[in-house]
């Protein structure tokens, strides 16, 4: 079996990372074509030990392909999903575009594959922070189901692309330098020893006060459609850390099985599928980003009982570009696989 | 009015920023004593323009002080002040040794003021996680009754003392040069590009399971504690992000009466002593640590209605040298100078 695959936004922190998935997992790719803006013209990308030229967006030539990574922004998405879905290639969407469109698959591999259909022309990869979320909550939601969940999270900032990392790091060179850098309101925030409980476009939510941040909304409407509890309750909120990669959940979970216990809790975590304990605080033993970083699942420790019956709480680390991205999206197009 | 003034661990991330807060708020030093430990032999503090050479610890020079401040960590307080309590001086302890002491008073001048009375001779002034919390919770407490906090924590490392800030620059300067951190498991977790669920001593805090940390169970306790709640039910994750200066929270309340609304609880925040609403999302209005670091009192933002009635979710900052320790101290000692 040999494909012809395209990525859309090659040269971007997601596409770089799915050229190493697809390297990495023998993906039968026969042809690669690497896509981006004009931005990008002129640059070329690593693959199989060779460079292939980075190519504008062609509508044509994405139109003959068998599997098309769609990975440079939600508008993106938009303009091309429709003209291509009536064409050859399959679709694995890393954009926000068009994940609650009950017409596209929403599925985490680990989670929920039976929602991948051979019909699926187009499946779309969940928000990084919803995908590392739902592979903790799953094996609760089976085992003991769930009542409400609360969740802060701790982001790294390449999660907003490869000119906020470079930022970041400028930022940081600057402050070691001794200069200090000016803290202004609106989006100048700085990442550098900061945090900022802003990701996203504000969004209302629903509600007449726009209170809500996209990647909030994203992280509560999206995990509701992947466990299919459209009305779970789910508070989220969604904080920018200077982390360069892999981001951090703290979560508190409350189970409908109240008599549930730390030992079962734990147990039915650690042989989720993605998912691996790291627990055991007195000897250090702990889910962090940068453990995490390059990893194929999530890193959970922390594990404990909360303040009532059915809760508990406990920390998780993902890699947000490899599992929360680039992994997952080649997982769904293996799931499709012509056998 | 002119008071003889010592600093236990004057050479120390909080000895120093109460070196600055005595000065700028003209506290009545008639003579300063800072000592430190034999690590510090040698250097001075800077004190209203000029320098002060650092004393080893003398507790007969001690006993015969107005006002001592401990910052020298727990053991020494534990060590120092039944000693020092039977002779002249008033002691603010900014150490855990003593907070839980029904003896000793534990006070956030904003909160529970009359809690201390002149009879006190040795005030704990409480962990600044703890303190910065319950300059937001105190009025919510009030005006609406409590019936749960959830909190996870963005904490700075500046907050673990100069050494750890010293290492988290020599850790970035190392990455910005290129060079890799190894990741450890146990105390060694880098903690540039990091975020470490971990601080403070694992506790069992009653359980047989030693899944909580230090800082968890002090946050807990303490905040109990001032809001004289002993019963009250607080999940806290305490959590190591790599910011210099000023923790940051992520808090949910649940309120008792349930028909509060955003715009009651945003104003009992914004009219609380300490507190200072930065809550225009749209605007790019948050509260960050950042903005948060050198002021005196919490940043609070993010005001939401979270997912039950009486549900509510916000973010604060607060610089944890400056009010979540070193003014706090000093103005405990106000608050019993002599009129």
């Amino acid at each position: 079996m040999s494909l012809r695959v395209a990525i859309v936004g090659a040269t971007g922190a997601v596409g770089e990372e799915l050229l190493r998935v697809l390297e990495e997992r023998r993906f039968p790719v026969g042809e690669l074509l690497p896509m981006a803006s004009e931005r990008s013209d002129g640059r070329a990308v690593a693959f199989r030990g060779g460079e292939l030229p980075v190519r504008r967006l062609d509508v044509a030539a994405l139109r003959a392909c068998d599997v098309v990574f769609l990975s440079a922004g939600a508008s993106v998405s938009r303009a091309l999903a429709p003209e291509l879905r009536t064409g050859r290639p399959r679709l694995y969407d890393n954009t926000s575009a068009f994940r609650l469109d009950p017409a596209v698959a929403l599925v985490v591999p680990e989670v929920n594959p039976h929602r991948l259909t051979p019909e699926h022309r187009h499946a779309a990869v969940a928000n990084c922070t919803a995908i590392l979320l739902v592979l903790a909550l799953a094996p609760l939601e089976r085992r003991f189901g769930l009542k409400r969940v609360i969740v802060s999270t701790y982001q790294a900032v390449s999660g907003a692309g490869r000119r906020a990392v470079a930022r970041l790091l400028s930022e940081l060179g600057r402050e070691l330098a001794g200069q200090t850098l000016a803290d202004a309101a609106g989006s100048a925030h700085p990442f550098a020893f900061n945090c900022i409980p802003s990701i996203g476009e504000p969004a209302d939510h629903g509600s007449a006060e726009a209170r809500t941040t996209g990647e909030e909304r994203k992280v509560v409407d999206e995990a509701r459609r992947i466990l299919e509890r459209p009305d779970l309750p789910i508070v989220a909120t969604c904080v920018r850390v200077p982390v360069l990669r892999a981001h951090s959940e703290s979560v508190l979970v409350e189970l409908a099985d109240e008599s549930a216990t730390i030992g079962q809790v734990s147990a039915a975590l650690a042989a989720a599928p993605g998912v691996e304990l790291r627990d055991d605080l007195q000897r250090g033993v702990i889910p962090t980003p940068r453990a995490a970083a390059g990893g194929d699942g999530i890193l959970i420790g922390r594990v404990r009982a909360g303040d009532r019956p059915g809760s508990f709480a406990f920390f998780l680390a993902g890699d947000q570009l490899r599992k929360g991205a680039a992994l997952t999206a080649v997982q769904l197009a293996e799931l499709q696989l012509p056998r």
